[in-house]
């Protein structure tokens, strides 16, 4: 089946933001088995949406059209399909009460009452309440096209499909289709290509398919049988294969990201972590405390960001950084033990590099940088270049990443 | 004039990336007076490619495609391109020369035989060379529709529209476009909408238009005249209207973030900062050293995302922590003053919070939020209410983003 995704709103043709729901969408539905041929974006105008509908239908079988719902858009999304798909709009009682509800529960006031109207739907949809937000969604089918609308809050979006449209979705399809994502680090996407060039050429039911992500790639193995059961028969040998072929810079699969795994390895073997951060500024902290309950596994860190830092709270002494600077592996060492030492973890990684624009003052290049990991049994270090030339964000993330990594192979008792 | 987007790669349509080129040229091409009606998305797919070239040449003056530029991409949009207009490719001597310095003096080899053809250009174009990366990009006119071709990976994307395609457009407008832009935190976008109604409704040029940023908004002021000089006295009184009717929520006008404004204000009144966080886990931090040169005003700081740090390293007092909690206003004061105190820093500021996606155990909702902050003459705190309802992230990010504006306005003298 072929779907496309149409975004409705002028501050995505404005730039004020991207379209990040047509990422979203675009990863759920391929990994579905749906195919998306095109994304379309137009503004709040029903006469460009009316028209990009219009093409839409005859190229695709399902449409999902994102915004446009809420209660100043004066429905257009709603109106526009309803007039060109043919059908009426009536009010939906039962989620009226709902938007009150949410109004009065989670704003702590009493609904306006424009936003009656969106509790105005298409006559015979599949409504999709949105316990989240006030716009509901819905979907419909005519003449053999589907088409589907959700908000355009990307919360709100990717909760209605996660929890509404994706089960609608599903119904459509004849059989199941199950994937699994292979998370690499450490191995780019042409290489990765390279070692399953086979496999991925010539399968064609389970299907292999890389995908290039920031500092990493990934690769999905897709499976379609009649029960959820037989798919995953289908695909346990093949991801077995990828592993067997790619080896140890597969960090996991089904799983959420590099510093997910590094917590529940160190959740496994009740270890604590702590950061001393120079180059990544906080990056390290801020992506493990992105994970929910990071507070059992990450006590905290510093981010030593000048000298006096690494010495007056690190304790890493002045001489030591006089003799061999701050990017450096005696530096890098001494930021580890130092932070193990006051946060009282087990293990404490550093980072301690040059993320640019310019290389430091002792002529490291950009994108040098020194990872340490001190834990009880003493302390390692590794030096590396990391995202060289491509600016000071991809410098930081892609140390930050290698940080991660290197503590993943750690604990595994892998090669570093 | 009207311009058209049109991305070119079957990874946005397998949602593996988000579209960034097309929100950062909206941007630029809305400042530059320059509107566009659609974006499109196309995959590595000649036919659909061409498909969408034929629709956009009749709705717009200006086509700019982002992608397929790379060698192992056939040249699709190239070719695709050339076939559409009825334009020949030719070998561009001179550009080759570059490719081939580029991969020995930044990748350090020899330039494999198929990146000739991104040597490979239109007869008769505007070439935007690139020296950021391999493949350069184009212009050319056919019929009144102008055509420009840009890389999709958006670090060389953004600097060949910067650097190159800019220049082309601003030659296509009559007369010049100066656009202001107006940054605004701590009122939203509808309470802005209505204090500036009457202006937004019936300015014709100058205008005024805003944007919902995450956790702030913004208004862009624009004005068409023949001459620079012209447009900027068209906009300096109507930007002094904007700040007169919002007051102090104005936080600076062409400034990239309320980070850099902190670090400006910091850098001019030579005072350096620290950052003591809990529930921020290192995303203040993360923010300042974003900015290159961060570490004349920025000294580092500590992420004490656990009580033990909180005691250990800031010196919190065991006692206090279990009288009042982690999350109250004596802890976020005395994190702020052990920060300033180990960091040697001239001002300290601290968060301390619940991020969700639970309650605290004392009970202290999602989204309350102590921030305070530490200076010679004594400390403050405010206790606040971030981003409720709207998962951890936003919570996170709206706590760093107060403590940024906390601290501008202790600098500015104005009413926290």
């Amino acid at each position: 089946m072929i779907a496309e995704l149409i975004a409705v709103g002028t501050e995505l043709l404005l730039g004020s933001i991207a379209n990040t729901d047509a990422q979203y969408l675009s990863e759920k539905l391929s990994a579905m088995g749906i195919t998306v041929h095109h994304h379309t974006v137009v503004g709040d105008n029903p006469g460009r949406l009316a028209e990009a509908l219009e093409t839409a239908r005859k190229r695709a079988d399902i449409i999902i059209t994102t915004g446009g719902l809420g209660p100043t858009c004066d429905d257009l999304t709603k109106q526009t399909i309803c007039r060109t798909f043919g059908r009426e709009l009536e009010l939906h009682a039962d989620i009226l009460e709902e938007i009150r509800t949410w109004f009065r529960t989670k704003l702590g006031r009493e609904m306006p009452e424009n936003n009656v109207q969106q509790a105005l739907l298409p006559v015979n949809c599949t409504v999709f309440d949105n316990p989240v937000g006030t716009a509901p969604g819905c979907a419909f089918e005519e003449n053999g096209v589907h088409v589907l609308m959700l908000p355009g809050p990307p919360f709100e979006c990717r909760y209605l499909f996660e929890h509404r449209a994706a089960r609608y979705l599903e119904k459509l399809a004849d059989g199941v289709i199950v994937s699994h994502e292979i998370k690499i680090f450490g191995m780019g996407e042409s290489s990765v290509e390279e070692a399953l060039r086979e496999p991925m050429a010539t399968l064609a039911n389970p299907t292999l398919a890389p995908y290039a992500k920031l500092n990493e790639c990934m690769v999905r193995a897709t499976a379609k049988a009649e029960t959820r059961e037989a798919a995953e028969k289908m695909l346990a040998p093949l991801v077995e294969q990828v592993r067997t072929a790619l080896g140890d810079v597969v960090y996991g699969v089904d799983v959420e990201s590099l510093e997910a795994v590094v917590s529940a390895l160190l959740r496994e073997r009740g270890l604590t972590l702590s950061a001393a951060e120079s180059c990544t500024g906080g990056l390290i902290a801020k992506r493990m405390t992105d994970l929910p309950g990071a507070s059992s596994v990450f006590r905290g860190g510093v981010v030593s960001y000048t000298n006096g830092v690494k010495s007056g709270v690190l304790g890493v002494s002045g001489e030591l950084l006089e003799e061999y600077g701050a990017v450096s592996e005696p530096a890098a060492r001494a930021m580890a033990e130092g932070c193990r030492n006051i946060c009282g973890s087990d293990l404490a990684v550093s980072v301690t590099g040059v993320a640019g624009p310019d290389r430091d003052s002792r002529g490291n290049e950009v994108g040098t940088v020194y990872i340490a990991l001190a834990g009880p049994e003493g302390t390692i270090c590794r030096k590396l270049s990391c995202g060289r030339g491509r600016g000071r964000d991809r410098v930081r993330s892609a140390a930050a990443s290698s940080a991660f990594d290197m503590i993943r192979r750690q604990l595994l008792g892998l090669p570093l």
